[in-house]
């Protein structure tokens, strides 16, 4: 599918379409109007016709969306029809809350190591299966393990530095908590999450009511 | 202050700002031009001289911008000049990760408190001195002590049930981690940190390479 001209905005909107769409498969709602999925996400109606249109229309005029046919799609635009292998960079509380807050995900996101400096220190941390390796050992585990995305949750120095050793490995996307933007080569994406910028943002808005959120 | 101009993408620039200053700062830098940090930030000189000068401009002519001072004064804007108390709305994995986290930021983030539904569960994994209470606990809680953010680490609909608590008890600014949207009464504030949408983001763009993050 050729999404060129999709702007940020818009890619930035669809995961909220799909967990809408996620919500009202799970009540059982077999179609749905763009006014009624409107007016309950909060945004205008031709907001919602002119985002999916983009992606071919699945509405039809007078009886709305097919919510699961909608999802579905939604999903595959999303990428989220096939499976994808993680490793978690860092075992501390973060690395590990978000990686076990992936394994909760009902998708095809599957973390299969964590990496430390030291792992004997986390290892009785760990109620679940997926092992700790050792950081040295990320490279030669990469020359043998295909892995499609890197979790990023270490200090900022320690994830510039692994970002090389990932690209090398054949990584190509990196979730990054790490509170330091990354340099990566233009075949490799980011996805940030500044879990301290977003502190800031709510201690702004709660000083200087109100900014919707 | 008066920042009723400010728009939405120019604070959500400023932690950003915040945050290059405080590593400025770190490495001993004293003054900075516009075009230096422009070239770091990877955001054109214009715009920062355009996004500072909103709130009164800190910039000589000449001399460019002093660190320290600049650093402060955005500090202030965000609002990190006082204290905030805050507690966490569940005990899991996540609510932990996050309030450590909040823990190690050294400014005036505290987290006196979590509550779940089930404390018994979670105490033996608190390696930390707060305490964790039972959530039938938490309005009584806050009629007794002054609570700035609630942080909410729970499930969508348990989110959603708390929220009139919080809002009954004074609370007024909500870090939301739960995978739902939630309605607030105009005095109150939300910011989300949706993770699943965030992990949906990078795996739109690993599969439609490549839009800039």
């Amino acid at each position: 599918m050729d999404n060129k001209g999709i702007s940020k905005a818009v890619i930035n909107r669809l995961p909220r379409y799909y967990r809408y769409l996620g919500m009202l498969l799970d009540k059982g709602v077999v179609r749905i109007s763009s006014a009624d999925l409107s007016s309950q996400m909060n945004v205008t109606a031709s907001q919602i016709r002119q985002d999916l249109n983009l992606f071919g229309g699945f509405g039809q005029q007078g009886y709305g969306y097919n919510v699961a046919h909608l999802y579905e799609e939604i999903g595959k635009i999303l990428g989220l029809d096939r499976a994808y292998h993680l490793i978690v960079i860092g075992a501390g509380r973060l690395a590990r809350a978000v990686g076990s807050y992936v394994g909760f995900q009902k998708r095809g996101f599957r973390v299969e190591a964590f990496f430390d400096r030291n792992p004997a220190k986390h290892l009785d941390e760990g109620d679940d299966s997926i092992p700790i390796y050792p950081l040295e050992e990320l490279s030669s585990y990469l020359e043998n393990n295909k892995i499609d995305i890197g979790v990023i949750a270490v200090p900022a120095e320690a994830a510039r530095k692994v970002v090389p050793v990932l690209d090398a490995g054949g990584v190509r996307g990196i979730w990054n908590f790490a509170h330091t933007d990354l340099d990566v080569p233009p075949y490799m994406t980011v996805q940030s999450v500044h879990l301290s910028e977003s502190l800031m943002q709510l201690s702004y808005k709660i000083n200087h009511s109100m900014i919707p959120s």
